[in-house]
């Protein structure tokens, strides 16, 4: 059960990332010249991934699925539509996370070495028009910034309703004894 | 007790943030020309915040106070060093973020929003040299990487441990109760 309010969250969470109509036409705009070179940043993060220790035995075997997975979700940024499904789809992943113990860090770390290899690369498919440079970067940072938002937010509630069934296994406590009890602690 | 390992964590959020040594110095030499414009983008910021539903009533009557810890912050990130005690300090920060019942989203969110202004930034202050843009800009997104990850690495775990205190509260079960009850659990 999702009780999730996907248009509120959509629509706070672009105010909180500043991902305007303007910046999603930008992304639109620019994906021609951009998809062509996501396949190499999906290589190079992955790369990156492999060389650090912790993040290394998470994606053993499986390398050319999770690739796949990542070149579809970074295209996915300059396809739109920036909508209620988007969100969603957002939300999914950090439950996904949480459903196989990925740590929290994942999230942001990955999108920092996602956002170096993004600013290259707008900066060369524009090589010799810098003022072109800020604009769609900026679009980058919010649409990223977006992304990580609605994961994130998905992660910490998931990881908190995980530690609840842990909390009432290891004790043995049925959820319907534990909803009672909370129920007469806030009163 | 704190029974962090901030030399490790340091280590392994860098690599996770590609904050290298060489972006470490191109901040520093940034710290002349970009300090004098930090004031500005903490003004901003917290304009935009302002407008915002659900953050507005976070900083409703202590506006000057936040500003001021805000820039502070903002200028620690072009003034170094960036070793253990800064991680350490961040990591407070997400402690406290959890103390204060702050939403987990005000962290990426705010990133997002200050990531837009230091692009602004950073284009403004190296005006006409734009073969300067794209290294100082992948500094600043190690950085605010580094600083995001740091925090919310101790976002979670405080949540974490502030659930259980929930449940313990509610159950009213004593923590020593529930530790044997889990140390049966794992065996």
């Amino acid at each position: 059960m999702d009780e999730t309010d996907y248009p509120q969250l959509t629509r706070y969470a672009k105010a909180f990332t500043g991902l305007t109509p303007e910046k999603e036409a930008l992304l639109l705009a620019a994906a021609p010249v951009i998809k062509p070179g996501l396949p190499g940043v999906t290589e190079r993060f992955y790369s990156e991934l492999q060389r650090i220790d912790r993040t290394a035995p998470f994606i053993e075997g499986r390398l050319e699925q999770l690739k796949a997975t990542h070149l579809a979700w970074l295209e996915g940024l300059f396809s739109g539509p920036y909508d209620e499904a988007y969100t969603q789809a957002m939300y999914r992943v950090g439950q996904v996370h949480v459903k196989v113990h990925l740590p929290v860090e994942f999230m942001s770390g990955g999108m920092s070495l996602i956002g170096e290899e993004l600013i290259d690369l707008v900066c060369r498919v524009h090589a010799g028009e810098p003022h072109r440079w800020a604009p769609l970067l900026k679009a980058v940072n919010a649409v990223m910034g977006f992304s990580l938002l609605v994961m994130q937010q998905s992660y910490q509630s998931s990881s908190l309703t995980a530690e609840l069934d842990r909390f009432l296994a290891i004790t043995g406590m049925s959820r319907t004894l534990f909803n009672n009890l909370a129920g007469a602690y806030r009163n």
